[in-house]
């Protein structure tokens, strides 16, 4: 292992990555002061979308093979766990530029004029990565997202468009979910008995609690059926996807299964991915709806230098560009532990560990 | 001084104040671990709501004087700053309760049934405290929020309602900001002028950019005329209060002066505490967002205790439960440093401190 | 599942919870405003300790078994993270506290004379149970942790300190780590072999490197020795436990391995509590740290009311009242992955899952 | 005002910026996952530490007139605000390196050697700056903090030793506070008789307190002599600077004068300022701490490349590398409101505005 005497310095670039800050204002013989943490602030934003894509490709590379490996799955957890650490610093981030005031941002926000955060390609390049599709965009003036991206970087945008995403990638995953049926166990049967059993017995303990007068008694009954008919729609075959929907009923049977068995040692780890597709899922939510607030802090209902309000932009996206919330939205089709059906024993012993830790003979 | 032997548990209450977390699904003989955390953390909340309303009725009565007095400004800003790092820790305390998964929480959640975080007295207080009109509240299930507080706390809550709150404080307290007219400067006369002369100097920049082709030029200038016609409400006479604006024209008038020249010394404090105000709606805002997620995480569609969604609830109430957007919405309405009016000397004077800090000769 | 008409109120048992803020200065008919906020975050910080110490009993009930199976080895990390988070939240709270300037606490400060956080049961309690033990402890004012105990908790404290700790059984159960000898394989002479053979080669390195000079030669090579010394401690029969550690050759053996081959499937969640176990510590630390910059900010060098520096306690216990450092220490003792002995084939399948999760074929 | 068509990408210079990650285990052709994190979490650190230098030189310059304009002490305060807002995020940065392990950073770290954290040429101008003296830093491996520069550097960071601190800057303007001494006021004399009177009126209550045995009355006497003893020091003639304390008396005493009134209006933000010192050294001390704490996770007890420990050196850093410790100490000198000397009318006045705010006629 040879090597010359590195440097922290030369290692990391800091006389190249430190001249790169190039005021606007200084530029029109106008220096304005803050300018600087605008800049740096946003490049910082840059580097470390950098990095969330550099995780995002390796964990779309981990999953690209037919099978995903038990030890891969580690690796594929850890590393959204690095993603979901950086996004809480991204929202954290906001706070500095928090300390810059309307006044002051008005200064130099001239000088900036057409250039807005909304041009960066890597920020696009995730949401398609993580499986934002083109037809559930949010438009910007009636424009596509890429009319946006500088022509340097729109033919990369675009290609990403294509590749399988994060999201599909979950999909298949969820549909080759093991043990759903073998030849005496069909688990998708057994849950839809099960539900059905549950919701008839709650009906009953409501048609027979001497408390309620007849008004509450008929909302609460009315709101069973609006449960059941949710359920029906799960386990009827033609159910998935629909337009509230984009995984196949097979990936929910198999995400459901998780969710439901995942004290068992096998589906541990799987049921902490599907929890991280989540929590990753909502922190893109909160930093959107933190930047549309600052945005809206910053220049009030002012129309935006494209010519559209930024703030009304990222206040719809903020609800809108989500990617897994038919997997949040699991949580609607769950039921009480004690009310599952038992699996077999086969089953159960391959959802455990041949071995017992700790146990030594 | 004369004082006992005060030791920390008798202080605090340490023997009481844990004796206070009853398990539902103990009682049913059913314990569920996780019904702990619940409790815990709800306690937890109502604790600090009952700090909040403490600082919030300090506020409010240092307020209520015909003047507030530079001196007590400085202690009304340290305490919205306590306010503000509470409301901070409300919003990162949920973090805890995301350990709890849906399936933990289905465990017990029919015990609580139809217990809910919306029977929260204290954080109906707040609100009302705060300035929240019953007419600006989002209904639940077709009820008045009040509906569901309970029978003791009702009336307190109520009063509430009619008591001055923070935003009509506020709004008298802008109203009387000086400066603004004096026999030879009329504030709102000069500003209209700047305003108006920055505009037609933008609009003239445009027709002879020869960068522009003609469609882009036609938008530049449509948009310029949005923004003459929202300065022009904003001078009219009859502007204000409006179906969008709470504040009254002459409230607005002096918060725009305030943010205008809030570098002279004497509007630095008065603009920090605009600054909080903001600040303090948007991390209400921000709880409220993401308690919604949280409420969409744990139950995900499934309709709420009381018959509704209390994640739908949640979700529209994150955008319309909001106090000062009167003020944050102000960054709508200035203009560069460079372009303000000039202050009369004599204003000027007033605005400085008569002692320079610092040298002495 | 017969229930009354539960509330929210009734249910956190809200009118006892806010009755429970007596503040001293008021009963001295000179109330001070900022003493709420005193017994407030005291309180809240006594909520969570009792949640932790839930929490703790919880994680210990599960580990005193003979042997943890792997089932509940999830619920127990789950639960460690649970009080991961909190000591989070406990240490983010502090900033809540820092907006009491040190004249305002002055201002009550005589009233609570001599009550002491120093006092606190509960936070002894989690301690104890983590496995601090007396002999560590640092006194203060010379004497014992316990004197400072109300009367009335002093003998479940005290209780606490006989009990299995967590460091106790953490301990077990790292001895009981399998895989480490078959009748093929003996772990700690392949671990032994592979480090001296790492270590040598280096050295090679360093003394044919000839971009060094004669110095730099001999610094480097004396490194490496102090280097060799360490691990010749580490597998010398006799090594541990020593005046450094508390952990045996056994249990330190079983958390090299775990660390080591961490990506095999199997050790996944174990390698997880270790990392834990390391953060948990360290958060006490930060605690503990931030603590006592708190205290100085306060009340600066002023000795405390027990007539010691509570700033210069907290100080030293914050380097010292660590548990697991031995877990943390383990870095010193891993070589990289190219260079660690190859397991048989027959440990390896037993570390892996019998089914590859995935395409089933 | 004429402009380019500018773009997010070009202004930003983002494609520069994002071809600076050169990873060398790549170079080596073994290229390691993790890499890539340590390089842009370096990264975005030395960004950030440029804009904290951007800030700093901006206060130094503001505080080097002669005095310092009410004006732009506001200006000054919300830079330091900034600053301290980038320090939390440097702080929480960390949290993304944690995500990394040991044996993850072993693979890689050898082809860094001997590049080091402790070679940041910005960290060391930071410290310059704020005001860290030679003769106050930690040696590392007996070798002065400049050793470890690369040479293009060396002579900047250097510089930036002779020039005026930040500390050397606020010392003189605290020598510079008005008010302290007129005619008919001596500020310092009136100080010294408050505190005996309050001092001894304690001693009074001890001796005639009833409840105490001899022992704790002994104890508690000599408590009270120990603090007299630190008074004297403080009132002496020649008390200061000395081996513990950097400020002269004349600054201590301005600063003790703006903590007991910072209630008037013209003292409020000279005191926040003073906070914003203590918090700005504070959070130092956390960053450090952190970091200690993180190095000893990832390479344990192991000696650094530079054949020293970077966690002792860290360690020791962590306590002895703070500025404004004299700042933070002076809470030991301070005494009750009600006990405070009353200040003459003329003196009151001045600390007031002539105008107050909101009072109209």
């Amino acid at each position: 292992m040879k090597k010359k005497n590195i440097t922290y310095t030369k290692y990391l670039n800091i006389d190249k990555l430190l001249s790169l800050q190039k005021m606007e204002s200084e530029k029109h013989n106008d220096k304005k002061h803050d300018e600087m943490l605008f800049i740096i602030i946003h490049q910082s934003y840059e580097l470390w979308f950098k990095q969330i894509i550099y995780e995002l490709d390796s964990i779309i590379n981990l999953f690209s093979s037919n099978y995903v490996q038990e030890q891969n799955l580690g690796i594929v957890i850890s590393r959204i766990n690095r993603i979901i650490e950086i996004q809480k610093l991204l929202i954290n981030q906001m706070s500095i530029l928090e300390t810059m005031t309307p006044m002051d941002f008005l200064e130099f926000r001239n000088y900036l004029n057409p250039a807005s955060g909304f041009q960066s390609a890597q920020f696009r390049i995730i949401e398609n990565k993580l499986g934002l599709r083109l037809e559930d965009r949010i438009k910007f003036d009636n424009k596509n997202y890429d009319d946006y991206i500088d022509a340097s970087e729109k033919k990369i945008v675009n290609n990403t468009e294509n590749d399988l995403s994060l999201f599909e990638l979950i999909k298949k995953w969820l549909e080759r979910t093991p043990f759903l049926q073998s030849s005496e166990f069909n688990f998708w049967i057994e849950y839809e008995k099960a539900v059905y059993s549950a919701i008839e017995r709650d009906i009953n303990d409501i048609q027979n609690n001497k408390n309620l007068n007849e008004d509450a008694m008929q909302s609460s009954i009315k709101h069973y059926d609006s449960i059941k008919n949710n359920f029906k729609k799960l386990f009827s075959k033609n159910g998935f996807p629909n337009d509230k929907n984009r995984l196949s009923q097979k990936a929910i049977l198999g995400a459901i299964f998780i969710l439901l068995y995942r004290d068992e040692p096998i589906l541990q780890l799987p049921h902490k991915l599907l929890s991280q597709l989540i929590e990753m899922d909502q922190l893109w939510t909160n930093w959107r709806s933190k930047h549309s607030l600052l945005a809206f802090r910053m220049i009030g209902a002012k129309i935006g230098t494209g010519g559209s309000s930024g703030y009304k932009y990222l206040n719809k996206a903020t609800s809108k560009h989500t990617i897994f919330s038919d997997i949040t939205n699991l949580s609607t089709y769950i039921i009480p532990r004690n009310e599952l059906p038992k699996l077999p024993d086969e089953i159960k012993h391959q959802l455990g560990f041949y071995f017992t830790y700790g146990e030594k003979k």
